[in-house]
């Protein structure tokens, strides 16, 4: 019952208007094979998969969900044909290189198409995903010869990927995993240990799975200096490449979740399974990590994707919805009600919506081209400005653009009335889809901690600095007649100026600052980073005619309107300081009435007896 | 696996502390029954209830739902057995009349007992309270010898009552409804149509069920001015009053819903079923709106019992889990990691949750008061300024109310980190269960037209004026030892003050500034009221010692450094008006691209081939 086009007018005008990525491209050689022709029809393909293949499987797979039945997992009816559908079209290497089977197609270009995917099955989606995510892995830390062995098969889907990195007892922390690698002669490891919360860690749509597992060797050093990262495969291979002996390593359940209920999320056991050392001993967090950022940016997607399907099955709703008289007097005389897009505060959420998609998918373009940046340029400068700007964001990428995803999912969902709450109509699926990407891959607070500390604090303010300066150069360079932008741009641009110093200050003088202040900092930088997104777009749109051009501009004044003023209350809060939060004494304890009088039975009408008919006396009670 | 401790200490503590709630009953011969230690018996029985009976049904009422099967609805296992458990302890009529069976308790007692129900099981509460809802509207407008003939059976639970108002087509706009009812010779009625998400509208808890159906008669007049009420029982009554042959209104399905999966939400087919007038005809929505109001402020109750839920399971987790260290270096060095505790982020989304409580706990207290008022004062002027603070503060009590303990359960669920989205940790379900809160019983958003309109301008603002003159009142007489309440609740109320003012001039000018408006206006009225709470709280608190006491004080802060200022950006969106909401062209329009050249298969391989590998050209797409 839900609908779902995808937003291809959207998509063309941010990647051409606004940030006229044709031109990108063919200045920079090693992308000069993509051109906006190109782009475009990769992305109407893309659009009648998700259309035609994902779309129609997702409440199935919500409804059937993935099972694990002795000892494998199945997923749900359509998945199996979907996924081969999806590798044969050869969309799991999109952004791979050519060496080894992908298409080397730009960041900015395959963050429209994964929003696609994202829109329309979730769940679906996290398989090839993760394959994307270990193949990034590998490619920058494997062996030549690990590379040729396993790339070509991850990125044509006969095989699939994972990463095996959180246990019962550790999550956030990765420096107390337990999970052993004991080293045979032969140079192979022995791995043995439970991960769980492990995505994809078995099915049935690949015929080998590649895990790329944590662990520590005997003689590791403690925390999180002594991990390494092991090639841990389903099905060892023969000389040959050709599947050998069953490994080890196999899920011992599978979680039963709030939603992605087709996405199998495994408890993961290896039992002395064979492992093979991706780089050196010691060092396979920088490994994963690798794997991570790519992960952290794809839930920002993940958000974008499933605010833009709500805010379609919204708008169609309230369309189609007839409900009580417009307050300007009856607007449809031969319907029995106005349609309840007539009402303002409807109009209110869908445009919170809206605001939030256009923005957030102009923001993952942008962040998008500075991973381009950082790829594919030769200009090493620009390398550098490019890592900075793609480490200081993709906290924000992967937080922010959930956060506000998830209120927009939600505001969406009320358009609905009562049908909201009724499966039949798709929105809570996509609520309850929607909220793991605020969860996984690091939680939103820890995202925050990353950005307030790493990224902020660590360097002296030096990224945000460098983001403000190029915000300052755009705005600055905006007609007069944007002036509503350009200035509320600028004016944030200040006050994040100025609560970064505030924070600087602050932390060094108190070491609980930074962890108290992050999520609202996080906030803030995202609303800076939403008016400089709209700033853009309001550029782009400004000397078109045309309702689409226009509304982009109204949809800009929207958000100067009715988002922006949240920046201050961020800022407030900040400046609240933490010593209350850190001083406040007894979080957990629950002081609990001691009665001396103890009844047997829960009945008012015995204690109305007791205490009023008959005795009439207060009983002092303890 | 989740915990549930009823929180007596905070409830005896805003009752006696904060309400003086004895000297107030004890005042008011009506309610000179009732003292403190019979108030505090009734909620330790309670409490036995709640987390002995419907707390250990609450995950397994989630798992089994309610079933429909063969026409009937069946409860899940237990259900059955803690309803008549419920019932026989009297808890049903805890608040109706003695004449009916009742106990005659103040409401300021029963959002107390109330809350744990919630708390624990909101699926099961959803019965005992429709059931309650129906014998408050039948006890405000049905004849004697309807209420002879249903009251003391709905408050014995030998009977369940249910509201039927919603029809496929009409839900906020009960004008169109299309269920018919046609007068008999004997005075009774036959009633046919169709209404949905009726609660409990056909159970196996009760052996006869008591429809209220608003329906109109063939010559009523059209829209709402033309609804009458009739009671509509399942079974049919002999002359005796005993069961006899069944009316022809039933369940023709049940909902598959986000949540609340063990309240049966059935669609509900009368087919010429008898019914009997309630009142008079074309009166029947002021009869209902009695029900309403009374469901209205309990769903506030289900936000607060939810969010308290929340609360205790997350900060024992909090306590629990151990991860990381606390930046001002380690704290438990004989452990492998320190407990979350340590994280300000952590601390942070605990004390937000645990503000909200503490301020909606005050304010069902305060609002139930006020309805108490209403009921048993003979001061005819206290009543009326009573009548006006229930008509403002319903709405308040209903949608902020679930909307900050939405937010407090978000926050609770994120503490947990990936376990929050894992079923058996039970914070997932009460995000589910709590989401229908915002949208049943009008939408929040509708709550919030009502605030502005019909409760604000309609009446010149004078109900929120005297609301402000209450405030400010208490807030002058504070302490200067609470300055910082006392300032912020005096400059929340001059705030509200003036936005009142601004929206009662632009509502004169433009008719769709209210709508537009309302949810900012509704959440910045909440604002100030717990502000108004918390400065009652900490009055309370101030001249007593320990942690239990201080901890009020420093929460009193925490919400005025850390909620608070959400207030500047509410209204920041009011003044921002209405007209770029009403004039947004083509909220629904999806402008589609129209690729000339329209591909078979979706194949990036094939079209990489096409584009790139031969053609090398950019070939002119549409």
């Amino acid at each position: 019952m839900p609908i779902y086009n995808a937003p291809l007018a959207d998509m063309k005008f941010i990647l051409n208007d606004v940030f006229k990525a044709e031109q990108f491209w063919q200045s920079n050689e090693k992308l000069a094979h993509v051109d906006a022709a190109t782009a475009e029809a990769i992305l109407e393909e893309m659009a009648k998969f998700a259309q035609n293949v994902t779309h129609p499987l997702n409440r199935t797979g919500d409804e059937e969900g993935a099972r694990w039945e002795n000892g494998e997992v199945f997923t749900p009816a359509g998945f199996k044909e979907a996924f081969r559908q999806y590798a044969d079209g050869g969309w799991i290497g999109l952004g791979a290189d050519e060496e080894w089977g992908g298409q080397a197609m730009p960041k900015m270009l395959t963050v429209l198409s994964d929003e696609m995917l994202f829109a329309t099955n979730p769940s679906f989606m996290l398989y090839p995903l993760l394959s994307v995510g270990a193949g990034m892995a590998l490619n920058s830390y494997a062996s030549q010869e690990q590379k040729e062995t396993y790339l070509p098969k991850i990125y044509s889907g006969e095989w699939s990927g994972t990463m095996c990195l959180t246990e019962p007892h550790a999550g956030t922390d990765l420096g107390i995993i337990k999970t052993k690698a004991e080293r045979n002669e032969d140079g192979t490891y022995n791995i043995t240990g439970t991960k769980i919360f492990i995505t994809g860690g078995d099915n049935d749509l690949a015929e080998n799975i590649i895990h790329l597992v944590l662990a520590k060797t005997p003689d590791a050093p403690a925390g999180s200096r002594g991990i390494s990262l092991f090639i841990v495969p389903k099905f060892l291979l023969n000389e040959d490449r050709s599947l050998g002996e069953r490994n080890p390593v196999g899920p011992g359940s599978i979680e039963h979740k709030m939603g992605i209920k087709a996405s199998a999320t495994c408890v993961m056991n290896s039992d002395g399974a064979k492992g093979y050392l991706v780089g050196k001993e010691n060092e396979g967090l920088a490994a994963m990590f690798v794997m991570m950022n790519y992960e952290r940016l794809s839930m920002g997607i993940q958000g974008l994707g499933a605010s833009e399907f709500a805010y379609q099955n919204a708008a169609q709703y309230a369309t189609d919805r007839l409900q009580g008289r417009s307050a300007a007097g009856v607007q449809s005389p031969n319907k029995p009600a106005d349609s309840i897009l007539v009402h303002g505060d409807v109009r209110r959420m869908l445009l919170n919506v809206r605001a939030n998609n256009e923005a957030s998918r102009a923001f993952a373009v942008y962040v998008g081209q500075q991973l381009d940046i950082t790829k594919f340029s030769t200009d090493a400068e620009a390398v550098k400005q490019a890592n900075n700007r793609v480490a200081l964001l993709t906290p924000i990428a992967k937080a922010y653009l959930t956060d506000t995803a998830f209120q927009a999912t939600l505001d969406a969902q009320m358009v609905f009335g009562g049908h909201g709450y009724i499966r039949e109509w798709g929105m809570e699926q996509c609520i309850r889809d929607l909220r793991i990407a605020q969860i996984y891959e690091g939680t939103n607070g820890v995202q925050s901690q990353d950005l307030i500390g790493r990224k902020t604090i660590k360097c002296g303010g030096a990224f945000i600095a460098e983001y403000i300066t190029e915000i300052r150069d755009f705005a600055n360079d905006l007609d007069t007649d944007l002036n509503f932008i350009k200035d509320a741009t600028l004016d944030a641009a200040t006050e994040i100026e100025a609560i970064t110093q505030f924070i600087i200050e602050q932390a060094a003088e108190n070491v609980d600052f930074p962890n108290s202040a992050a999520v609202d900092y996080l906030h803030a930088v995202g609303l800076l980073s939403f008016a400089y997104m709209f700033a853009k777009i309001a550029a782009a749109a400004k000397d078109k005619s045309g309702d689409f051009y226009q509304n982009k501009i109204a949809l800009a004044q929207y958000f100067v309107d009715r988002i922006l003023p949240e920046l201050d209350a961020r800022l407030a809060k900040i400046k609240a300081g933490s010593d209350l939060i850190m001083n406040f004494s007894e979080i957990t304890s629950q002081t609990k009435l001691n009665f001396g009088v103890m009844l047997k039975t829960a009945s008012i009408i015995w204690l109305r007896q007791f205490f009023y008919r008959y005795n009439k006396i207060s009983i002092k009670l303890a």
